[in-house]
């Protein structure tokens, strides 16, 4: 049965790559520690160069994300977001990141839950990102670097 | 504090009404229960004609879908849903719903998270639907209905 | 990898047994539908004799409540729960459940998240409930009644 | 309608106090973020003295633990968590966290749904925590220190 599969367990820093985000962004790294296949769920851990811009996305889901190093906000807000500090994103929000210039790369600890659709300048569907599709990269870049992966789709 | 506005309660089937899915589909019904701001999860009942086709679509999220009435399918599976039962959809699956001719209508209880997305035959997005729009299609319907709209937003 | 066992799927009515809920109640029966390892989310159709009144319970999450049949109500709050009505349990709430008199017996679908806790009159934990808990209970039925259980933990 | 107060924000370091985790280990501090007052879902910083041992729990949903500083593991559990590496805790686990010592204080940020039921040692309920009894907390904290409370329970 599925729930002798399923245990509390840890995956360690080192245990999971810094991959390029390509196509989007190949000088944004992400690295996954979790990936959902029921819900959507995932654990990334994201890293941007100063004073870059993103695409504006959409999120189906909610986003938590702890900032630990750099700063950065969305253009859509006043807020400025630091280290230490917890950004809450709702359902069905849109926002384009800009990392401030000035205070080093930014380094952020994110829980997403399900779909971020990127978006033109028109707001047309330019990409969907969710746990398929990271998974998909995540395999990709394991091979190309001959690392062997781990199941970031399971609880064990 | 925002806690002080939530409570268990109930939402009776008369206090909320049956609502074209225009304009995706005019002859599929719904009955909006609950839309989260937070989480995007949706609670919504649905009456298919027997015989229809709906458009295949994407959900960013899970979806429960509990059966009470009609049969039922994705022409992506095999399985047949009847009466009494529950289908469990996971994040990030795409499909075709099909309502069984010579069975009278299809009345499906859902609970839905997240994003549903409308794929043409290309899978290219046609059109997003979600807490946002659900809430405007339901205010619209009151609006023309001169219906007062209950807070479908609120906990309380 | 566990993604590769993930898939949307139909549980059916007639799949899945009803079963006393002893030892807290065995005139009241459930139906299980899902119990899930990971979030401790259960899918369970309840069945409730007219007149009955149950323990108080704390449930540690949500759970949503679609009455089939029957009449019902917390003694906590005035409304009553009728057929076709949804009812929206906050976090941390508590309640004593009381199924109407003169209505016929009690049918709701519910979706529960994580524990419900069965309280005495001073408010001391008398029992936990959760998906570990629901499981042991179906799997005992099934052995006993001679049934091959199904894999409820599963997504597949 | 409550979708009018929902917004993604900010929630900065500076703006939430740390809070002995009194009465259940007072040398314990905790850093409350957000407490969902409809999921049950709280999003807190918590510090633990290298050495200690905290007493068993049983958490009715998930915890995703995220080691900023030290390192600590769980008695039933083989692994060590340290710096960088998230522990993913499923619905109904049970288990006893000890700091290690020589490494410095623990430091864990945590997203916790649900109950944290603190047992003794032959897994009776000493105490339950969860959203309500956390808000409670940091509301007489804050009144104790003069400071003014934020709303963790909004999303805006």
């Amino acid at each position: 049965m599925l729930h002798e599969q399923i245990l509390t367990s840890v995956i360690d820093d080192e245990s999971v790559p810094w991959i390029p985000f390509a196509p989007h962004a190949a000088n944004v790294l992400l690295k996954y520690f979790k990936l959902d296949p029921v819900r959507g769920e995932m654990i990334v851990m994201m890293k941007m160069p100063a004073g870059i811009r993103m695409p504006k996305h959409h999120h189906s889901g909610t986003v938590i994300a702890y900032t630990l190093e750099g700063r950065w906000k969305y253009l859509e807000h006043d807020w400025v977001a630091g280290p230490g500090s917890i950004v809450y994103e709702t359902a069905a929000s849109s926002h384009t990141p800009q990392a401030h210039p000035g205070h080093g790369d930014v380094v952020v600890l994110t829980i997403v839950t399900g779909d971020l659709i990127f978006l033109d300048e028109n707001d047309k569907v330019l990409a969907i990102e969710n746990w398929k599709t990271s998974l998909a990269r995540y395999l990709a870049y394991c091979k190309a670097a001959s690392i062997t992966p781990r199941d970031l789709t399971a609880f064990s």
